[in-house]
């Protein structure tokens, strides 16, 4: 991680989001510079932040010379295409879709609905605090539990296949969110598939408790 | 549409994502038979609608001989790699990854946090319909807020050049739910490229009163 790296990620040590694009990172091999924003401080909703992602969100990837990018998964996919190994949607087009779905079942439906702002939001309309725990966690579960169904013809260990995909960079931050809202997962593709990921070194330099802004719950 | 077409999708006339993919069928030019799912009616949870989409959500593709295929912009993502033209993610990677932000900026970040399944958890939290219809509220204006400042610097007239692309498939639905949320579209950009979009044959038979499931308000 270099000063005078050419990628900049503006991350947040907790964001499953900033976490999935931290993987490729590593993945791909990239040299590139963490700024961390405290999503808690509201470090995200400062003048010159919202100009490079109006949002109001981690992540955000600068390039150099080529502006701002929003969105991990759009990260993913543009790191990806320029740096092809190893390959994040391995495989023929149906296959390729198929990781994809995987991954959107996670960046869709589950972790924008259990997110910080929309616990702010319930929060905001008055529910205590074991109610707003109780969403996150039935839609952690619902959610998990169609993940487990899509791979479960798959002879894993990871995700889809003998490597990790984009499918795993998602599954793996989404499990951890998981157990802090006191979900224990049940699901033995997901957790499988887990176990393989973050024996990989690239996953392990990913994890919030080795970033520079983590701070002991 | 053809009762041998070797695509089928599962949709419902009113659903955003499978809307997205209708648009994409159409401008691809590839033929399809649609199968409604009537979500009001809680027909994507049979057992066997399941099997399709363990998540129970509309739109599904099944492709003859290859099984099926969930998750709108996976969906998109496949017909368009077998399909290549019109491209729906035309430019180089950084341009791809710009148009791919700002659909997920949809996808991702307001979508799911109004649709369906979200309002009904919180009419089982005891909210009334005036909450939850200020809640969608919110959570639509927020997002096309950031999505106009996303596409600020673009010339039109559509969102992302002179041809719709992935991006146009997922505004052009969301404007629709704003206006049922009574969120009075005030995003000049956002508003051109709708306007644009539906002009087009391809948008114009996707749009929910063109289905054969439609129901009048």
């Amino acid at each position: 991680v270099s000063a005078e790296a050419a990628l900049v990620l503006h991350s947040y040590y907790r964001s499953s989001a900033a976490w999935r694009v931290r993987i490729a990172l590593n993945m791909k091999g990239l040299d590139h510079r963490i700024v961390t924003r405290h999503l808690r401080r509201g470090e995200q909703s400062t003048p010159d932040y919202l100009a490079l992602n109006p949002q109001g969100l981690v992540p955000t990837l600068e390039a150099a010379g080529k502006g701002a990018l929003t969105q991990s998964l759009a990260i993913i996919d543009y790191l990806d295409e320029l740096h092809p190994e190893p390959p994040l949607r391995p495989g023929p087009a149906l296959r390729r879709a198929r990781i994809l779905a995987f991954a959107l079942a996670i960046a869709c439906d589950i972790h924008p609905v259990q997110n910080l702002k929309v616990l702010h939001r319930l929060r905001a309309l008055g529910h205590a605090e074991p109610e707003i725990a109780g969403w996150a966690k039935a839609v952690i579960e619902d959610g998990l539990e169609a993940c487990e169904q899509l791979i479960a013809d798959e002879p894993g260990p990871f995700c889809f296949g003998p490597a990790p995909t984009l499918a795993d960079l998602c599954l793996v931050p989404q499990l951890a969110n998981a157990r802090r809202f006191e979900v224990e997962p049940r699901w033995p593709r997901l957790v499988a598939a887990e176990r393989a990921a973050r024996a990989l070194p690239a996953f392990a330099a990913a994890a919030p408790e080795r970033q520079p802004d983590f701070e002991a719950a």
